[in-house]
């Protein structure tokens, strides 16, 4: 048992650790002309700001907002120790879960008991993307970056090959939660496909 | 009226201008050593989590979490326009209000109606600092760069003069909104004039 204290410098020393988002580099540039790359910090709360804008597009009977804006806020913390895995990066992904995990196991246990437990059943339902919640955090999740790539031109696309099939595909959560909003967000992939931003 | 989709490309273009707060930056450098000036965006991430974290030290009857969650996630938007005000540039608050009410005019009247309107009051009740959630809100925006002052040795403090007795005056929503939490606080600044980072 620790002592009130204890627990203090525990939730201190893990509020330290995932200060390391700001320099976990995504492959996601900034919409400003920059060219900068974000960081998982800037992207979980855009994340979390773009559920409460396009909250009206979810199934608002069975998504619980508030618990999606909480998922948005831990679900990339355990790449201070595991990085990010660029999303069409199909060899990271054969070993992601397992980096994830181990670097799961390390982070939360940083907490005291119980407040670890609730912060990694809220990254675990989130990567598990079953619930209503966990599907519109998802679509959110991935509408992100790809705003970000319509706005610069396919940036991240191009030097990847990635094809539109891809997108897609990665895009399946937004369809699938999102469906009054798919159309627009189609048109926009088509558009990029139009212009040669991406590969048809 | 506006249609669906001149509602949706409204909700985008705010979401692309408030991207915006990824390059506004604050005084207060990252506790890594790199010396790197957060960005409001990722200070409103680490405030939201760092809400989560302590809120046991909260009054939990009075606050709700959930708010000011949505509070951190909105309170420095309104900066894309009128720029990050340092908490203890004396000068820089003479128009602080003024500066930033043009700017919420300006940046909530982008999005559709009742949804600009919700945000700004998450905002104004923010600065307002008089309810629970506020009160909570702003000890936690004033907490996060206490301690990274504190991890980088008083880094902002020195070369802006900074005393004991102002770091004690903006703390003092700290005091009264976690009591609990205040002893250990205090004894961290106290090591802190101890060790000559900050001015008696």
């Amino acid at each position: 048992m620790n002592t009130p204290k204890e627990r203090f410098e525990q939730q201190l020393y893990f509020l330290r650790e995932v200060e390391k988002m700001k320099s976990i580099l995504r492959m996601t540039i900034l919409a400003d002309g920059s060219k900068r790359r974000e960081n998982d910090a800037e992207h979980s709360w855009h994340f979390a700001l773009m559920a409460m804008i396009f909250y009206e597009y979810a199934d608002s009977d069975h998504v619980d907002l508030n618990h999606v804006i909480r998922m948005a806020l831990v679900h990339d913390l355990v790449e201070v120790y595991a990085g990010d895995t660029y999303a069409y990066d199909t060899k990271g992904y054969e070993d992601k879960l397992e980096r994830e995990t181990a670097a799961a196991d390390k982070l939360f246990s940083l907490l005291p008991n119980g407040q670890g437990d609730d912060l990694r059943a809220l990254w675990e339902e989130f990567e598990a993307m079953e619930t209503p919640d966990a599907l519109y955090a998802g679509a959110i999740d991935r509408l992100q970056p790809l705003l970000n790539n319509i706005y610069t031109e396919g940036y991240t696309w191009n030097p990847n090959h990635v094809t539109s099939a891809q997108v897609y595909a990665r895009m399946e959560p937004v369809k699938t939660a999102m469906p009054k909003m798919w159309d627009y967000v189609k048109a926009m992939i088509e558009g990029c496909i139009e212009k040669g931003f991406l590969t048809r």
